[in-house]
């Protein structure tokens, strides 16, 4: 759900943007995602018009190449992304698979020191199943063995506490239609002041990916081509809505308290679901259906019958799995209207 | 400038999109842009969320490889993107460069026939300029040749007519925010059957770009990757516009019409503009100040002081020339104001 405020912004005619006034919003967007990452000195934020995919592919042809040896967390389908764009760019890698909803630990990656890794990719929230991983675990792993740590925290960013300084993260991904709570259309990445060289150094072979070109035309607080203005207008109302509320703590705040609320409920109205995560993300609750019904079909019937939208799963997790999200402009009133509706399916025998 | 339909679109909650509602809305898009295209049996069209850049990359990369020949147009900044492409992706090439602000000829093309060529690229109305190639002159040189034509067709679709079967065209590329008169983030590749056919053959080393995970997921009304779903749905109701209200060819004349009508006010009015290009295309009016003014002033004062838009020009041209566009929900009335305020700045000695 976006707020009423990015909304009204969506309904305006865009503007010709070559501008000074365009730039002055491009400007303060980067300022406010770098302070949000707590990227640090130097850091630098591009913008992407593209979903996630661009950004997480952008990162790893202008972060990584054939010399280096990365680490990937394969534990689900984002996860397994990041395997695939791998092989397509010749980086030599090993996998890490946790076990079906499961994090990683201290001692799954101990077994990887001292082995020659030089980089290091993650899905901090890996949404597919509804996993946060332990970001301490892994950054002490990559700082101890001077691991470039490159985190997708497309549905974590603004959600759960990930300040890149402090954990060593060199470039942190993200989306505008997650926590940012924007139409999708746009996806962002954070670089750190190492992570910036890094891209001045390589060359990658696509020009609509290279971040050379966005980090200098950031300069100027513009993209290379035309981007998504709208939307990155909409993003910039936004990101000045969460400074004005009390910046990205009570973000995460406000966020980790709505799945609070609505997972303790979930227990107290003996709903007939289970929590399926052993490392919860703020973003998402995923739910398993406990007395055999399709998840999907819970999807469809609150849809089509009580006009209520939660997120259902693709693939082999289709009839398993649902996930209901806290993101975006959402309050406990709207969880009480989804409970209310639960507690309705299970009187009409439908869960 | 969107029509007040296409506003409301924006305005709206985005739904989530991994349902049949959206897929509903993608196979109609998909069908009109087929239609309206002229683009045959056996043809496909695919939505990138991304700038008109992303698709001419993924066009080229889906296309062609490194075992093609390519002639291409390199008349003005979008030519000279193409140039670039084909050097990063390593793909043999040779380079026609027409005079500044004059099209090809068909005498020119004849000098290229026999050498070999296996594809044929050209931004048809190469707007930083504003110039219209031949279509016709330039799809003869290629059938006669046995060249597959990619047209990128992002500021002339809808605009310039264009058919992609009768000119033997294989890919036409366009934008959101051109004729479609939607806010920018989305760009769309037509395939013609063989086009499609040479995408299922060849593999692209960007996972991004693959337009063969755009057409499989297209099969299902579906986009591999989140795609600007709001954007998406706003081109829906345009196309729906467009359609109800007499086609491709009801558009092109209405644009036409526009066109005409302010290129002869100009003249009557004594206004001290040239126009420049000698093969002028209906989107867009490229006029240079013949007082010395500067063109960038020009776009300022009519922005600052009179509220109204017109298109500058970056790098070289900037002071030289700017372009007035009549794409959109347009009508004369908003050429009158236009001409009114140029009459007022004459007056005032402003150009």
């Amino acid at each position: 759900m976006s707020s009423e405020a990015v909304c009204a912004v969506g309904a305006e005619q865009v503007p010709y943007f070559r501008t000074p006034e365009f730039s002055e919003i491009m400007f303060e967007n980067e300022k406010l995602m770098i302070e949000f990452a707590g990227a640090g000195e130097g850091a630098r934020a591009v913008f992407i018009t593209g979903s996630g995919t661009a950004s997480m592919e952008a990162s790893l042809i202008n972060l990584f190449t054939s010399e280096d040896k990365v680490l990937v967390i394969d534990g689900g389908s984002f996860g397994h992304r990041f395997v695939e764009m791998l092989e397509i760019h010749d980086i030599p890698h090993s996998i890490i698979k946790p076990e079906f909803s499961h994090g990683v630990t201290a001692e799954m990656l101990a077994e990887y020191d001292g082995k020659g890794f030089t980089g290091f990719l993650v899905n901090i929230d890996e949404t597919s199943v509804g996993v946060l991983y332990d970001i301490k675990v892994i950054s002490d792993f990559c700082t101890r063995n001077n691991i470039f740590l490159v985190v997708d925290s497309i549905s974590s960013f603004l959600c759960d506490p990930l300040n890149m300084e402090k954990m060593n993260v060199q470039a942190l991904i993200t989306g505008s239609q997650k926590a940012l709570a924007c139409p999708p259309g746009i996806s962002a990445i954070v670089l750190s002041k190492e992570a910036v060289e890094r891209v001045y150094r390589n060359n990658p072979k696509c020009m609509y990916l290279d971040l050379k070109l966005a980090l200098k035309n950031g300069e100027r607080g513009q993209t290379p081509f035309t981007p998504a203005v709208g939307t990155l207008r909409q993003i910039n109302t936004r990101l000045k809505e969460i400074k004005a509320a009390g910046g990205v703590e009570a973000e995460i705040k406000r966020i980790g308290g709505l799945a609070q609320y609505f997972r303790i409920k979930i227990k107290e109205l003996g709903l007939p679901f289970e929590v399926l995560s052993d490392s919860l993300p703020n973003a998402v609750t995923p739910l398993v259906p406990t007395n055999g019904k399709s998840a999907y079909e819970v999807f469809t019937v609150l849809k089509d019958e009580y006009n209520i939208w939660i997120c259902p799963n693709g693939g082999d997790l289709k009839d398993k799995l649902f996930r209901v999200g806290h993101i975006g402009a959402l309050t406990t009133k709207d969880f009480d209207t989804l409970l209310n509706a639960m507690c309705d399916m299970k009187q009409r025998g439908l869960i």
